[in-house]
């Protein structure tokens, strides 16, 4: 449903409410599909947003309120009574309740925890205990397990016997009595099988899995480079403990991608969104940064007072070249780090390629720095000097194009190094970028400009 | 299988070669997924690389050309007898073969579609006339559709007799006489209702799907909203034509986030890996930016020409001050977009948010401000002044904080309200990101530090 919709249908819900005419509003709403109810209930005036969300059937309640802002939930728990919260959570997969209960106050998981029934509860404790971001914590602990002897028609008997509750039954996994994963069957097996035929004939043992304790991101790189929907998660005996499906899958490729794209600008990722966040929260995601890298440009600051005097006895207009080369240095130098930060991300270039990355760079380098370095005689000479009247001798040009050659080298140099390097110390690649580069590149690049300027002019002008 | 483990594996496979041990790999490479092969034969030498391809067995030759690079993949056709290329794409599903097509030479194109079957060939054609990026690119034309007047039983007859042909089978689309799209129901429905109901009764009836000519961007959007596996795509008359299915979105996805964010470090966006790409490739997706914004630098140099004498006639160590305000500006400015952009992307933050975008920017950048500006006064007075032994006086240092608190806050207005006036006007926000941005800030913020150093600081040292 298209955001436009969504707002008419809001105004519609809003005119339905001022008349009180409740049963139209359930009409309307059990029309909807779980994520475009969460939107609207979103957009609700926060007095109206309860006795909104209690018009929902059943089963839509518990699927619109995982869709929601944990804030939106928070203040739901808040004023639901016992038996209203047990039946939401009753209805939800476990996974799920586990999402929301990371986020919830203490005094909130703790009636959480009270309404769900022992082996929920089981199951909770076990899932909060993985490690963040791991293959646990994201796995959902309601999956189809098979035994090998079983033919066809078994295994459709338990599906169909199971799989109201199951989030996903494509895939079903085989298991031995110590529900040690031994195979893998899907329905699509299942169904190109005689009946009669027993799994063991068909069923894949070389099963693709990962361990509870598995970064979250390891589980995606599988998933994707094998075209999987589902990818069972095993504990260190090898038992089957739970599955992780695509569409989590899909949050966590996101999820990377933007915690990468707001580390390269120097901002602390949050796992909240934007729009959720407080002034303070995105205050205190982005102060540190700023500060650390302001106070590294004490060195630039160094390099400008310690050469000063001497620029300007040779000539004065070589300090309106800083910011262009200072500038030049920090993109060349971000665009080689960024390409770097993302293909080590994706795995397409591994730290043992680190040879072939510099070979490469050091080439594009030098034929990017031969096109800017004439690039900028000209515009000095031509637009600076002949255009706008400053006098830009031919010497001082020259000095400024060369130090911009250097400068563009070392820049990309620097810029696809520094990310293999972190990768290789450990340290996150994507931390290290832009920012940081720029702030190293800036003071190596205003030393090549201060010390080439000085032993090469001086001849010139005596 | 772990990249060390591949690498072993090669050098049994190098050895078995030696020794012309052919039956031993064959045993070796049948025991692999696919793209593991993929990865296998790429780091073969060009010599052998088709040799052991030709070792694969047929269903397995198929998958793992799939999987192999373009590059790779042209030089295995153009050594290929048409009888080994019809065995490897009659084994293909559509929409790979049309993948491969799109990136190969005409030559190579025809000797492919000569050897395709009449309808394959149709197929191909249809593809091939989508607009680029668009929906109709990216599915498949396999896909299993259903009458709605079935029962449970004719469905799963009709699924057991064509499903080895399509790439999923879980989500079945229902059309009527003309091939309209009118219902929709998965494997799990079929299999939780008994086998003489007619599916019409429990048929999924508003069905998300998308036309062909729709972004390939907005069906991941679609998919990941929704949490489908897979998405019908319709023509201009809801006659159903082709499925999008999970792991073709999950390719989508991360090749949004990685253009984006090469966008967003000033690169033109390619759609091979960076090892793939050619050093003249590299070169010529950088260059035009680099020029650009080396050339929009020209702002910069033109201030601080025109300033430099008062400049110098006040302070010169105000000077040393500038990189430090450029940078603190820039990295303020592009924490704003990219956070913007980002959002942008993910349908987080909507052009209609702009005020509520803006009121907490400038929050944000106020208080990010004031901190900035009392620890830059404290450097320079404190460690330049007293540690480092120049002359910073204090009203000196105000000035600088002064023209820091402006700004920061600048930057993080422009920084968030161009990608979300770039989206307005239809362009794409990443490509306006950091590096314009930066240009933008660069300029407005040594103009602020010029005019606030000349107007404030003659009466102190007069």
């Amino acid at each position: 449903m298209e955001y436009e919709e969504l707002m008419q249908l809001l105004d519609e819900i809003l005119a339905l409410l001022q008349s009180k005419n409740f049963r139209e509003i359930k009409v309307k709403l059990n029309e909807l599909k779980p994520q475009d109810t969460a939107l609207l209930l979103e957009e609700l005036p926060e007095k109206d947003m309860p006795l909104v969300f209690r018009l929902l059937s059943k089963e839509n309640a518990a699927e619109t309120f995982v869709e929601m802002s944990y804030d939106s939930q928070e203040m739901l728990l808040n004023i639901f009574s016992d038996a209203e919260l047990k039946a939401v959570f009753d209805e939800m997969f476990v996974d799920d309740t586990v999402d929301i209960i990371e986020e919830m106050p203490a005094n909130v998981v703790k009636r959480i925890i009270k309404q769900s029934d022992a082996e929920t509860r089981k199951q909770i404790n076990e899932i909060l205990k993985y490690p963040k971001d791991s293959a646990g914590t994201i796995m959902t602990v309601e999956y189809v397990s098979l035994r090998k002897h079983w033919t066809v028609k078994e295994c459709f008997d338990r599906i169909r016997k199971i799989a109201v509750d199951k989030e996903t039954i494509y895939s079903c996994y085989v298991t031995d009595d110590k529900r040690k994963l031994i195979g893998k069957v899907t329905v699509k097996d299942l169904l190109l099988h005689d009946y009669d035929t027993p799994i063991s004939e068909f069923m894949e043992t070389d099963v693709i899995c990962a361990e509870t304790t598995d970064d979250k991101e390891f589980v995606a790189q599988q998933m994707s480079k094998y075209d999987l929907s589902a990818l069972p998660v095993v504990d260190g005996e090898n038992r089957i403990v739970g599955i992780v499906t695509y569409d989590d899958i899909l949050d966590v490729i996101e999820q990377e991608a933007t915690e990468d794209i707001t580390k390269m600008a120097a901002v602390t990722p949050s796992t909240d969104t934007y729009m959720e966040q407080s002034v303070w929260q995105i205050w205190k995601n982005r102060i540190p940064w700023l500060l650390i890298l302001m106070i590294s440009a004490t060195f630039t600051g160094l390099i400008i007072n310690t050469f000063e005097t001497r620029l300007n006895s040779l000539s004065p207009l070589l300090f309106a070249c800083i910011p262009m080369l200072m500038d030049t240095g920090g993109n060349a130098g971000s665009q080689a780090s960024v390409t770097v930060i993302r293909g080590l991300a994706l795995d397409e270039i591994r730290p043992r390629d680190v040879l072939k990355v510099l070979w490469k760079e050091i080439r594009v380098s030098v034929l990017l720095a031969a096109c800017l370095s004439v690039a900028c005689f000209a515009k000095l000479y031509l637009l600076d000097g002949l255009a706008f009247g400053f006098d830009y001798k031919w010497y001082i040009c020259l000095v400024v194009s060369i130090a911009l050659f250097v400068t563009v080298v070392i820049a990309k140099i620097v810029g696809c190094l520094m990310p293999i390097l972190a990768k290789v110390c450990k340290l996150d690649p994507a931390v290290v970028a832009s920012p940081f580069i720029t702030t190293i590149v800036d003071a190596l690049s205003l030393m090549i400009f201060c010390l080439i300027s000085t032993s090469v002019l001086p001849p010139f002008l005596s």
